[in-house]
């Protein structure tokens, strides 16, 4: 029974509420006190020339680094500003703070362990792998539903697989929760990436490794987003945006005591091979899981239904074997997700034939 | 609207799980690189000679301090286990530890602060007062409903006043959640405490500072003690204490936005001038709160019926007229319950004669 349990570290410091974006500047006052304090933030590419860029507190050597969201976090752009921002600077930043959906808030807590740990990030895709604390790390969701604001992991793509960096540092020193930075994303944006806090919740609760705590979390999550995807007219109400943002945050700390499952696996194919956005990728794939997720994927069905979001179906119609085949290989290397999926026995439970199948239904 | 929402501070690590107290020894091994590095346990009293009290990891000068937490917690207590220590020791500990309830928990919190920070502890009750961190601070609950192992405040008795000590640097650095410690906790106690839970729930719902994060923990929070204290027959199930231990946990985050009202200001003067522990206080006064919490108050009386706890009643009938403005002052100074339990105006809702009339009842 001994020293079975991780000893978990949390999010340090954490603000919530609609505005709260302002008090960005002041958080980072606090740090800045030797005069050679300086922040890299990195930023969606979509608020270039937007009112939340104006409002972005820069000082000094302060910078922004653009990035665009329309591709998942990669390893190769990791290794690529680490190596810039080493370059361009004498002194590593006092923090960096990532503004945006998963990808950006992906690339704040990989870049600011990729500074500190030297080589490349591939290296460091597992659970563990980080040897040193990394900079000051403060995550901004302006999109709700990834959970990366408070999970432990940095999802990237690599040459050779999807895999997060894993491991207590990787867990954001500090966030801001402000709702109201959510009012401009697209409906179908919104939906998608909504949707990926459903199916953590939904797979959380669906699995072997979760535990009470985790269930606790995943059940709040879950209530939340059926109420804000079943029950309003008017998903932009800022009582909705609030709604999704604590769905979000308490699907995120579901994960940390559970894993996610089926449909993650599969959507991690489609994101690696096929280059579709996370978010979709879930959908595609929950859409067609009923035999996994019976109950949650009617539900899935109703609220796509109600907020006529399409959702691509028979987009591997036309893939030739060998990519179902490389789409079947992604998916079954993520041991951690079949197990708590399928239990111990999952290789028993799921073969590369089987999902080759799954993949060729999608 | 800048500047509004307080920077809350988490606890930094968590532990949880059935047995997970057995892996205190290696969390303080990580902490014990100094070979002056030592810690100071305050143990409740009830586990001298206990199995728990062979499991604490002591080495070199560690310390246990028995307290008992027949008494809440007294700022004169902790004053004198401050000036004993720095009497003991040359240097500060490495670490305060908590086991116990919250009578235990408070005094850990406290005196990690009041080794730091000069004077007595009196003039540290209230916001923000703190100057200084405290050492490093572990709780660990033996009995769940206070919460106090995550909330910002360590209440405590004052000549003057019950008030806690309440800043960022209060909220515990590490917390260790083991739901199998409570498996010894008398039944009438293990009611009591978690009825102090329930309580926080319902307080923090029903107010005018509540936010939806604070409803989202508060929400699932009741949901929990709803489900332990009426659908369990067998209060002691493994999977029951692990419910109660989370509904804790997350019942104290819920007061980190919201505040404790009617019930609890009131429960304050019991305490405070009757000398009654806080989770009976609370249920003498929730007894008689149907005006203020209808719903919660019915609810309340089923789960006393169903677990057949006796709450003590006419426990101010023989009482002088002076006693009873005693009580009344007490809980009337508690401006921070009242403005979220009854608005902004509430002098205009709540008068000195009101609480008289309202202990008259009790």
């Amino acid at each position: 029974m001994m020293y079975n349990f991780r000893n978990f570290t949390n999010v340090a410091n954490f603000v919530f509420g609609q505005g709260s974006f302002n008090q960005l500047g002041a958080i980072l006052k606090q740090r800045r006190k030797p005069t050679s304090a300086f922040f890299i933030f990195f930023v969606d590419d979509v608020f270039k020339g937007e009112a939340l860029a104006q409002k972005i507190p820069l000082q000094g050597q302060d910078t922004i680094v653009w990035i665009s969201a329309q591709e998942e976090p990669k390893t190769s752009t990791v290794d690529l500003i680490t190596q810039q921002i080493h370059d361009d600077f004498n002194t590593l930043p006092t923090g960096v703070i990532g503004i945006g959906g998963g990808t950006l808030m992906d690339y704040a807590k990989a870049i600011s362990l990729t500074l500190t740990n030297p080589g490349s990030s591939t290296q460091y895709q597992g659970l563990d792998l980080i040897k040193n604390k990394g900079v000051w790390c403060a995550c901004i969701p302006t999109l709700s539903g990834t959970g990366a604001e408070v999970s432990m992991t940095a999802v990237l793509s690599g040459p050779e697989k999807k895999l997060g960096i894993k491991c207590d540092y990787t867990v954001p020193d500090q966030i801001i929760l402000d709702p109201e930075l959510t009012k401009g994303v697209p409906p179908h944006q919104r939906f998608y990436t909504g949707m990926d806090c459903y199916i953590h919740a939904v797979e959380a609760l669906t699995g072997y490794c979760s535990n009470a705590l985790g269930d606790a979390y995943g059940e709040k999550s879950l209530a939340l987003c059926r109420d804000v995807f079943l029950n309003h007219e008017n998903s932009y109400a800022p009582e909705v945006n609030e709604k999704l943002m604590i769905a979000s945050y308490l699907g995120g700390l579901s994960l940390t005591y559970a894993q996610v499952g089926v449909c993650h696996a599969l959507s991690y194919g489609l994101s690696h091979v096929l280059k579709y956005p996370h978010g979709i990728a879930n959908c595609i794939c929950l859409n067609q899981l009923e035999d996994y997720y019976g109950d949650a994927v009617s539900t899935f069905h109703q609220m796509v239904e109600q907020h006529q979001i399409p959702i691509p179906q028979h987009i591997t119609k036309a893939l030739p074997e060998e990519k179902l085949v490389a789409l079947a290989k992604v998916a079954y290397d993520l041991d951690h997700m079949w197990l708590h999926a399928l239990g111990k026995d999952w290789k028993a439970k799921m073969t590369l034939e089987k999902l080759v199948d799954l993949y060729a239904r999608l």
